[in-house]
């Protein structure tokens, strides 16, 4: 594996980890501070690391306990300086009003190394919709 | 502006026109044979440009005469053979049933330098869902 590559991984193992531990310090350490997101919910984007950071509050408090989280089907394309990957990811918990959460979606990430270490700088998180009813698509498997 | 942000902006270029001549070749020529896209409606992703090639002809087709086509909030970044960017895109038109589409969404590609030409390898498109109601958000404004 290319040097990027690893090092990109590395972010993403980063990532599950907090998100396993619901630990938003560790999560928006991979995070620039003018990142911009496309998340999976309302609003259109997250703009900036602060917006983010409260946005990933919110996310990992809605869980009570444990919380699984899984990354699957990396794809990783790195060069010195600049990085992407996508694959699909599954939350698995209980939220503090007591509902099972099994769900999962694409995600994509855009990085650039700051400073010798790689930041994300975009981040692009999704469902599909079904075209005749306009619901969201929320029973995707990996 | 930089070599490879002045490439990607004249891919974008060339999509656009693509689009707005509802040209599926013109359109499908900037993605790499081994594409991924995550698209805004089911499936979950369609993979490789023969899939993305009959998905973007039944999209095109799906509309009759003029296809207003508009890419909004362009942010590119690139390197020397990888690059990604984003964007809030609004496709206007009339359907062959007669409906009048106004339509925005968020999209991300990213790519690759591929015998000395940019091609996109991965693309995501997307709106954000309503967590009450479970439905995708189709009055997006860029």
């Amino acid at each position: 594996m290319a040097k990027g590559e690893a090092e990109i991984r590395a972010l993403i193992d980063s990532q599950i980890k907090a998100v396993r531990a619901r630990d938003v310090g560790g999560l928006l350490a991979s995070y620039a501070p003018d990142v911009l997101v496309f998340d999976l919910v309302n609003p259109l984007e997250y703009r900036g690391s602060g917006a983010l950071r409260k946005r990933a509050a919110e996310w990992l408090s809605s869980f009570e306990g444990p919380v699984g989280y899984e990354v699957h089907d990396l794809r990783i394309t790195a060069g010195d300086d600049i990085a992407f990957c996508h694959s699909c990811n599954r939350v698995m918990g209980t939220t503090t009003q007591g509902k099972k959460i099994d769900m999962s979606w694409r995600a994509t990430l855009c990085c650039r190394k700051i400073d010798g270490k790689w930041m994300v700088t975009h981040g692009h998180s999704s469902v599909p919709f079904d075209m005749e009813s306009g619901k969201a698509s929320l029973d995707l498997k990996p």
